[in-house]
């Protein structure tokens, strides 16, 4: 019996029982120019800026055994994105949470990956001023995203530090503002994927680590946690995990992060929405620590799960009768 | 009488024209899915990764005076960018030609701004090789946009070099790769209208320059132009202006340009296809050289819009009778 399966045996019960509905909006669904419509059959503007300048901020907060699971924190950081881009959500942040429960609700997904989007619009900012654009919103609720496949969170994965391509610095595109302007970590996904492995780290140019594709990083050694503290997203999975190391007793920093430390520590984490706590237990084609799973990885994915049935941070979604 | 009349007054009937006519597609035309649609009609699906993670990669040639200007150098880089990035267009080379030239045609637009994009599709490279991908292929043709209005051309805009934001590195996101992630480019546009000015040039944040917001920099000093090597596209526009340069016996380098010289310089053009050869007049609120549009600039300005009726660049599409 695996660490994992206390969270996974019920999640696959639910998955089938969602399947097994009619719903028609049991793949998705997505909320645009005032409708709900199947996320498949979404369209939008290609005349919209988000798309022909990824001129755009969103955030993805999740849904895990019907409860949404820190929701508010977020909104905070897409309403801060907001406000640095000088873009403005059409939909008020009420409004954007409310049809967000609707949807889930309607859609009868209990394990839902939420994604809310702002775009410019179909203004162009090299034209208009920022107050002259009419921005849009788009909403989205699916089926939940793993960034590491069930088997795998068994077992750990494999990742690389990329050689052939480094991270936007902050100073060209801050990580902080969250965005989609994925070309460095499509460039580090084809390296992992050509050397063998799953996943990149990247660097910042100056031999310091700062996150991975969709994905903050967290190195363990000696019983401590080291996270980088600059050219990365501000991640809420983060913060929920560095929440349970402080209730376990793990001290943790947040500072710059030395890539040296990557092949000296005993446990490496990646940790996201779409995938919760993810143990890496082979960088670069060797093991990490002794290969295995580590004791606080498994400890830091128990009570981040566990975390999402507290009502501090979660709220059940009320679902339609099936 | 500006150094520009010979250039906009016939564009100006031409666009009277175009705008008299009741061609459902005056206004720009898209083929996507299979099917050609009046541009502001066309929609994506949400799903496409262009648009999720900004996959994909494009190219802009240009259509003047019923003349697309060097098409086939647009269609090389335009192969290059999906080969890097591992796209294959699900439209062969000839056919994306044949159709752009069709979509000309149809729309009687003569003066024209045409995209080509070919994204990722809807798989995304976290979970699926790109091989195991189908990308998609959108065409557009509307008519021809302005970085820099006609009156303005006369008389030369205002430029400002950032100093809140420096552009991607090309060990992050390669800038010959013609790519829409343009975070740092709004920025500094933004940073631009704080400062009361049109146009930012960004720094490699390594005291040279770069290129600003969808242009190649070109600087002129003691009758010789300087143009950087290094974090930017290699323009088909620049390399048209440095062909008219060599012809008109002024010599060139592509090589660092440090930012100094941008203060120290008699003329700043800035050159791209959608506006052509941009001079600037001011910058960072001082008068670049005496502030007016120099005779290098207006030299290179007529030989680069002499030499789109030029047949070894060019050729004329035939039009459908109105």
């Amino acid at each position: 019996m695996s660490y994992t399966d206390h969270i996974f045996t019920d999640y696959r019960r639910r998955v089938a029982e969602l399947e097994a509905s009619d719903n028609p909006f049991t793949k998705g669904i997505a909320y645009i120019a005032g409708e709900y419509v199947p996320l498949n059959e979404a369209r939008i503007p290609i005349l919209d800026q988000g798309f022909l300048h990824s001129d755009l901020t969103y955030d993805v907060p999740g849904v895990w055994n019907g409860r949404f699971f820190r929701l508010d924190d977020h909104l905070d950081r897409f309403e801060k994105s907001c406000a640095q881009l000088r873009l403005k959500s059409p939909l008020p942040r009420q409004e954007i949470r409310d049809r967000l429960v609707e949807m889930v609700a309607k859609s009868g997904i209990r394990d839902a990956y939420v994604m809310l989007i702002v775009t410019r619009g179909l203004r162009f900012v090299r034209q208009y001023a920022p107050e002259e654009c009419d921005n849009f919103c788009y909403l989205m609720v699916m089926p939940y995203l793993w960034v590491m496949d069930e088997v795998t969170q068994k077992t750990g994965g494999t990742a690389v530090i990329t050689r052939t391509v480094r991270r936007v610095p902050p100073g060209a595109i801050d990580p902080t503002v969250k965005n989609l302007q994925w070309g460095d970590f499509t460039r580090g996904l084809l390296e992992a994927r050509d050397r063998g492995a799953m996943y990149p780290i990247l660097t910042d140019g100056d031999a310091n680590l700062t996150e991975g594709s969709g994905f903050n990083v967290i190195l363990i050694k000696d019983g401590k946690l080291y996270t980088p503290k600059k050219g990365v997203l501000e991640g809420v999975t983060r913060k929920s995990v560095l929440a349970v190391a402080e209730t376990l007793g793990y001290p943790y920093t947040i500072d710059d992060v030395p890539v040296e430390l990557a092949y000296q520590c005993d446990e490496i984490l990646f940790v996201t929405t779409a995938g919760g706590v993810m143990p890496i237990t082979t960088l670069d084609g060797q093991p990490v620590g002794d290969g295995k799973v580590g004791p606080i990885s498994k400890a830091l994915w128990r009570g981040y799960w566990d975390a999402h049935a507290d009502p501090s941070v979660s709220f059940a979604v009320h679902y339609e009768p099936a």
